[in-house]
């Protein structure tokens, strides 16, 4: 038995999301297909709405509705650091700590010359000219501990040193709540590495 | 720093579905909109698309794209013997199997008092209408093991054993491939009760 195709084409789409398989897909089509209340027409018409209001804050590519996103126009932030990450996502995971409040720019995606994605197809060079004002004291680079964040943060620190601003990447180490016994060999060295002194 | 309501609401839309959480939704919606090739208006027209085609198999409520689906209108299928699961995605399960060559029906959930859903709630009288022609035998109660499956397991066979047609359930037993260790008591003792002799 074959699915209908206009099924099958609906389930390819819920494929293409990352992390969701084959069988996820399909429970995912047939459950927002099958519901009651329109779900398929509410889901579409979310979908639409936020496609056509979404962009990139025209400061730090942050999503937004706006020009310029809720962290850049906002009075309360310093505008002496920048704290430079790889997807928008990352931003919420540094505003639910409270601590920073610095300004943020996002790179979509990380060099991976692999991938064909060298520094210009990245926000790199949007990165470079908010630098030229002079308000900017410290770049905080916070691109994902992958190699292509290694090769990414190593490039902006070259470029950004060259300019005399003061560039610090996040601290590596093992994570809080977790156990030593299945910590990774690299984790665990590199929080030997940059060990405190009590 | 909050998102963008217009984002919020995919997110929400999202985070409807079975199985996804606050954070994997919120992945999935920036996912979607910031994929370069357009994902979100393909993802919306195949929604709405699949949604104004599909519909139920007027036999046997499977989804389909058109009046009948595959399997009804199929002749290579043993029209004496019907297999009743809860939803369409259980057929695939059965297909897969390659072994059954019945039909099916969809009822579309199961029996479950404390939701509100009664017989009346669930595709069973279709179920009950196609059995008056005498063509069928037997009826395969494969609902889910669950106590609602259970329940409307036992509701239907009562009603389809008065009509003087065999009722059969699907074994419990131990799933191929698992270990007996992690095997839970109930399911272990069904195995035990449904032993074969060898």
């Amino acid at each position: 038995m074959n699915s209908p195709s206009s099924l099958e084409k609906l389930i390819e789409q819920f494929q293409r999301f990352p992390g969701i398989g084959k069988k996820t897909a399909r429970r995912l089509a047939y459950y927002v297909i099958t519901r009651q209340d329109n779900m398929a027409q509410k889901f579409a018409d979310a979908l639409l709405d936020a496609k056509s209001k979404i962009g990139y804050c025209t400061v730090c590519q942050n999503l937004t509705d706006g020009e310029i996103c809720s962290v850049c126009s906002s009075s309360d932030r310093d505008r002496s650091v920048i704290c430079v990450v790889e997807d928008p996502q990352d931003i919420l995971a540094f505003e639910r700590t409270r601590e920073y409040k610095g300004l943020y720019h996002v790179l979509h995606g990380a060099i991976s010359p692999l991938d064909g994605i060298g520094p210009e197809q990245i926000k790199l060079r949007e990165l470079m000219s908010r630098l030229s004002s002079g308000e900017v004291r410290e770049i905080i680079v916070a691109t994902n501990p992958t190699v292509e964040g290694e090769a990414t943060a190593s490039y902006i620190s070259r470029l950004v040193k060259a300019m005399g601003i003061k560039v610090s990447r996040l601290a590596y180490g093992i994570p809080v709540g977790s156990d030593l016994e299945y910590a990774d060999e690299v984790t665990l060295s590199r929080a030997l590495e940059g060990r405190n002194e009590l």
